[in-house]
């Protein structure tokens, strides 16, 4: 019986992990964490009988703790606990942000498997991560389609690839024409349903920008052998180019029930049957119109020059995200806030402790700039 | 250094072979075979120095062991020879038909790796092979396109795959509209340059049937796990699918040095540098449409009935074609001489020995009912 931790278990993520989770023996949900939807989290516990949650929204830690009887309810500083606990193989980091960040740390110390869905912790502090994986017997699994997708393909063969390739489908932003980009028309995102915030993120150019770090860190593979093809179906999410000029590409359809399905079971592939249909299928690839996304090559940018550079990044973009989805700023002012933020970012060692400092200073500094 | 000896060494695919292995250090020809072009024989002896050649056309044998001094000049009936020399370390069996079948045998049984570019061997005697090589220790590499990729795909896990899918760009015949199908218009085959008798296989759909056969023997997958898409670019050559419904597929443009060195550095991929242009790029899928390949369907069936069946199918098929690439035959006749000569094929037990005689007596028989 392999037991699971679900971070940020009632999340777009959280949610579909849960799915997954309920078509699979062998896994036991043993604990739980939710930030403010205390009641889906009740009714988990309920279905679920996890010995732990954690709640890490104040208001809806008191809340539940009152009314969870079966479970121990931790309150949010405690959240670490649950990386600790151990009677835990896998964690699925799902939680929003950064804020899993110090969990997936302490998990990977304590030399557990943590599939990462989200990508700030990575960014933000990928070396600091895979050091603390590779010293203490830790692992992380990518959950992201485009990670899960080079994860698998890299297996092929014991040759380092010539190139690896992360696809994206353009987000709402490719066929706008001369329409306003209002968070409404950013909402309707034509290929995966995700969360807002990764919504926004997919049309700024963010995304697809800390895919390529995210991959840079996951894969250890230089940010010049790390490329991004447009592919509107979304049918391909990654691809690992040798250096004899064949490739080996991965193929599914856009459902994070699969990269989440393989991160549980990994080296297994259980069923799930979701097939492709090869009797009519058309696949294009085109060059990645980096202009149209005018957040994806600041952020690789900051991910090159490395340090707490891409923790002001996240915590800028944190902020204009906030603010463009309640109407305060224009589409247009998200990359000028985070560029400023970043050129005014402190000087300080690389530490998880400043990557945290940094993200919230950021966060304030965009605020009082917007 | 690798010791490589090349079967079939002046046809297509052991003059690619040659081309890699002139730029890849760390190998070195020690024995070659060759038909009948002799000539091409004496440049390689020349340039390559091999310690022996096998020629196995009689006339051909005689012309180049009077002008062969450097190396030992072998017999037709003693090509077998090149099998067991100890100092071999890899053979690429690139001689066409089931010419190499014994030799291939012969080398399984000495514990060697055998790189099979030609499908007949398999074909005929793959449930043969693959015992002697797992008895034995030896190794078989596919180096045909499609099986070269699905060989590479394999490697992603360790998961039982719940399809395999190989590709057929549909040959000459695909658009042919109302034209006489002429052994000219055939061999202008649209993609891959290959041999002519392979070239007709492709429109015929035997090369398609064998394909199956062989993808059914080399990876152990039953045949209703094996199926055949269209795809008219030939850039995808193969595909594994999953339980899940993730696929991994392998991609390169239709250049056959890319297999080949792939089967001489296995498990390495070295530089071609023959890259894909994933910044224009467009792959169509569509059903195979196996009513216009009238010998597809037949060359599986013998393939799933098994014994010396398969090895009757390919004596009518080389019979065939022959007469057809003469003018004797319409290319109509070919599916219908293959059918009656299959079904007329004597019982016997399933050795090597009968796979040759019955191929030999399905030479003969479809020559007669001609």
């Amino acid at each position: 019986m392999k037991k699971v931790s679900v971070l940020g278990a009632t999340g777009s993520i959280g949610r579909q992990t849960i799915k997954v989770l309920k078509g699979l023996s062998g896994y036991k949900i043993i604990s739980l964490s939710a930030h403010s939807n205390y009641k889906l989290l009740i009714d988990y516990v309920r279905e679920f009988k996890p010995k732990t949650v954690c709640v890490t929204n104040e208001k809806a830690y008191e809340k539940a703790k009152s009314k969870i009887k079966d479970a121990k309810v931790l309150p949010p500083w405690q959240l670490f606990r649950l990386a600790e606990d151990k009677n835990t193989d896998i964690i699925i980091a799902g939680s929003s942000g950064s804020s899993a960040l110090p969990v997936i740390l302490a998990a990977l110390k304590n030399g557990k498997t943590v599939a990462v869905a989200n990508k700030e912790p990575i960014v933000m502090a990928g070396d600091i991560l895979k050091k603390a994986a590779e010293k203490h017997g830790g692992k992380i699994i990518p959950v992201d389609s485009e990670h899960s997708a080079i994860f698998h393909c890299l297996a092929t063969s014991k040759t380092k690839p010539e190139k690896i390739y992360i696809t994206s489908s353009g987000g709402a932003i490719l066929k706008r024409g001369a329409r306003k980009i209002t968070p409404a028309f950013i909402l309707k995102h034509p290929i995966w349903k995700m969360g807002k915030k990764i919504t926004v993120d997919s049309s700024t150019g963010v995304n697809k920008g800390f895919e390529v770090i995210e991959a840079h860190h996951l894969f250890g593979i230089d940010f010049s052998k790390i490329g991004v093809i447009l592919h509107p179906e979304a049918i391909v999410h990654g691809i690992v180019e040798y250096a004899d000029g064949s490739s080996v590409a991965y193929l599914s359809r856009p459902d994070m029930k699969i990269p989440i399905k393989y991160a549980l079971t990994y080296p297994q592939k259980l069923p799930l049957k979701n097939f492709l249909d090869y009797k009519n299928l058309n696949l294009t690839f085109k060059k990645f119109p980096e202009e149209k996304y005018a957040c994806f090559c600041l952020a690789v940018k900051c991910g090159k020059k490395g340090g707490v550079l891409p923790s002001s990044f996240c915590g800028a973009n944190e902020t204009t995200v906030k603010f463009f989805l309640k109407g305060k700023i224009p589409f247009s002012k998200i990359p000028k806030i985070i560029e400023k933020t970043v050129s005014k970012t402190p000087s300080v060692k690389y530490t998880i402790e400043n990557c945290l400092k940094i993200e919230k200073w950021a966060m304030d500094f965009a605020g009082r700039i917007s």
